[in-house]
């Protein structure tokens, strides 16, 4: 199997470490860690995948899937490992999509928007939903990172599907959305908003969620054109953001052939 | 305020952190711990609330609201508590429902059952979601404790509203279900499956939703008289689990009344 490296101050070993550690250094790389079978087999499909990693153990089982891989002693691969049951499968892979600037949007599209959504377990479970439920992309405002080791995970490879867009604010965004004639509709816990199911969430529309404890700001919820509510019949105050999230992008995938 | 509990060893502190950490010690005593000003107003609310404890530096503004609390160190309150920025306020809170035996079923109700459900977090998720959306009431078939401390926090209170079911097995359950007609619906990844847009989710019905990694077994999948669907659009190959249940209790809701 030739080499294996075994020193934790190989340079491989120390970029992947530190890009599992570090969000500054994911931004400045453009790069960013994956880890197990079905986010490497992800990483390679999207091309993404820019060095593979492979413990002894599970080297001669998968080389032959990953041309070029690198073999990693097993002590190394449990000294990077950040699950509970470590498989010996690793990536370094690029980031996918633009971090800004450009974004081609279709006036039939559909998307979601988060705004200061803070909580990396409800950004993987959005993308992983969206990328179910033929979301044509998700853009992240002021949310929390969406590639960190968690996000990524919870994600379930979507992140690797999915166009994902990391804006700094909402303004670039929102014109750019009002300009391709797509609705906007902010998702409020507001007595004055329209409950989703008399909204025609059809083709060409975005919905709009925001942070998990104070939903979205005043500013962003000016910047949509139409407000509208889940209708809930118990007693809880409201949903969890990225079920709501959930049940909306439900709503327009039923909704996307009107 | 009287006296402060100081000691690590006092009954109290000792009972409250072995229900944190014991399951079987919280079966045996058919208690469980609940942190927060939020979780603990709501477990008095319900009339689960046993012992109130607060921390020395907010017992003068919280004293007043649950009379017969306890008074302990701000030191031990940190040393009890198992979120990242205590509150001060814990409370030991009984068991609201049976953990199996009788359990009352209406026959225009609605209801989620769990099977082999494992993850605390989606629990949570599905028993906030289920109170949201007015579930009359959630079965929990060989699935993750409800009474965890992870799970009664991901529940955001619905833990001490919803009526939930601790069941060893799905038999008794699936002849209660039939004894009531109510009909069951197994959500499935199966081709077969009828989408549940076709599916009459109205008032009498019953969804069983299964594990994470899994799905439902060939029994309980039997033990239903349907096979349900959620249809996607995109690549992922399923939604998460507590996902996919939430878009079903949505469904149900809104066919609730027909």
């Amino acid at each position: 199997m030739g080499d294996i490296i075994t020193s934790k101050d190989n340079p491989v070993i120390r970029h992947y470490r530190k890009l599992c550690e570090n969000k500054r250094y994911r931004r400045t790389c453009q790069r960013f860690p994956a880890e197990g079978l079905r986010l490497v087999r992800e990483a390679v499909a999207a091309e993404c995948a820019e060095t593979v990693l492979l413990t002894a153990s599970v080297y001669e089982k998968y080389a032959g899937e990953f041309p070029g891989c690198v073999c990693i002693s097993d002590e190394l691969g449990r000294s990077i490992a950040e699950t509970e049951h470590p498989q010996g499968l690793f990536c370094i892979c690029r980031i996918p999509t633009l971090l800004s600037g450009e974004f081609p949007l279709r006036t039939d599209g559909r998307y979601l928007v988060t705004c200061d959504l803070q909580d990396p377990g409800n950004m993987g479970m959005i993308l992983r939903t969206a990328d179910a439920l033929g979301i044509d992309a998700v853009f992240a405002c002021k949310s929390c990172e969406v590639y960190s080791p968690k996000v990524v995970r919870a994600t379930m490879g979507a992140v690797f599907r999915l166009p994902v867009y990391e804006m700094p604010d909402v303004g670039a965004l929102s014109d750019a959305l009002h300009e391709a004639n797509i609705r906007s509709f902010a998702a409020v816990l507001h007595k004055d908003a329209k409950p989703v199911t008399e909204c025609h969430l059809g083709k060409g529309c975005a919905v709009w969620i925001g942070n998990e404890g104070n939903g979205l700001s005043a500013d962003a919820i000016e910047a949509c054109g139409e407000k509208l509510i889940i209708p809930m019949q118990g007693n809880a105050e409201s949903l969890n953001a990225a079920m709501a999230a959930g049940i909306l992008m439900w709503e327009m995938m039923k909704a996307g052939d009107q």
